[in-house]
């Protein structure tokens, strides 16, 4: 297997071509932006971290059930992926109101809800990616009513085996955000990452942030929450 | 009938109690606000304007089976109404993009919806008035499920007949924002105002503005614009 052309770099993952035309290979970056690209740095370690976690994390959703595009790492910053075409949505599921979602209603954050709630964000940097309502984004054209039911259902799944995963490692799981792409047979597959770059994780007993909150509220030091994270979840010997 | 004591004093308008426990006493105010009270400036004829054309839209929607608190006028800038609890959520139709949409989802003002959308704002100046989702709103315990089946209801019927209203007038109704209260019965009923500073109305020939985006973005005399809907609408003799 051979990296081919760079086909996309985002914020915190550049995507490459391979020789098999149904896949792609990821590669990690360095990087931790927050607010819209404002904020940011170069955090040795991160690509590793997250590259490693997200990993274990397809890999325990596939066990249970749980299809992603997830194929296998290569290296300890780099993976191997199904080749979906994104839905340009953000699907953010919250058990605890915490980070926009307070400021938004202005409710506490650490709020627990009843239920878990599911939002939707419109995938786009220059809009500064917004909250959207079903009507918007029929009107944008990017998921059909039954696409949003399929995203709703399969996340919620997500948040159900996350939850059990976290909470047995001691973990508090507040919310998170969700990709999905589709596959060249129509399918819905759930893609991108599951990391601390992208779920709000707190210490069930201290509140501790284990999360992107290190750095974009100047916290402490992301890598060592994140370290915590992958050490928690078994993955220490991936660390070398 | 005599104005008791000032109850609440919003940007546009003041209430006052009545002697009668179920009326409230609306005086409308030539205070111009927008951007949440960022900008300001009193507009010498706004309130006689807003107060006549609001009274005569809830006269036409009550002929068309559309009952709202609205009971009678009783000044040039003044009205009776039936005392409701507000909901504290706008309630916001767009049959064409603009304003907030338009940038939320960069789609340029004045494309046309293929079908009429209705979204919902909480009203609480200190936070912006955020959209928010039905989640969020049940989080917020504002109403419940079946409450915003009939909030969407009453605001697509309202749509309707206003749509027809301006049409006549050669107006093209863009958007507008409602306000829904509850009765002593329990009962939701529409409330508020709808005038130039809740609706956008642009002429169906020239999209000339007669609304408060005249004020909000420096298009022209807000008084000239909203006299031209009160005469358009045959309340000329209204205004001596």
């Amino acid at each position: 297997m051979e990296k081919g052309i760079l086909l996309y770099e985002g914020k915190a993952k550049q995507i490459f071509q391979t020789e098999n035309e149904n896949e792609l290979w990821i590669s990690y970056k360095d990087d931790a932006t927050a607010f819209n690209g404002e904020k940011k740095e170069t955090l040795l370690g991160k690509a590793r971290l997250n590259n490693e976690i997200t990993s274990l994390i397809f890999a325990y959703l596939h066990e249970n059930g749980v299809e992603s595009h997830f194929v296998k790492r290569i290296s300890e910053t780099e993976q191997l992926v199904q080749k979906v075409e994104i839905i340009p949505l953000e699907v953010v599921v919250r058990n605890v109101v915490a980070g926009s979602m307070a400021k938004r209603l202005g409710i506490e954050e650490g709020t627990a809800l009843t239920e878990p709630i599911v939002e939707f964000y419109y995938k786009d940097d220059a809009l500064g990616d917004p909250l959207v309502t079903e009507d918007h984004i029929a009107i944008l054209n990017v998921a059909s009513n039954a696409d949003l039911a399929v995203l709703r259902e399969k996340a919620k799944d997500v948040n159900k085996h996350l939850i059990n995963l976290f909470d047995n490692l001691n973990v508090r799981l507040i919310d998170f955000k969700l990709e999905f792409g589709r596959t060249s047979e129509g399918d819905i597959l759930l893609a991108d990452e599951i990391s601390p770059d992208t779920c709000r994780l707190w210490d069930k007993e201290t509140n501790q942030r284990f999360d992107k909150d290190l750095f974009r509220r100047n916290l402490g030091s992301l890598q060592e929450g994140y370290q915590e994270i992958l050490s928690r979840l078994g993955g220490a010997s991936c660390t070398k």
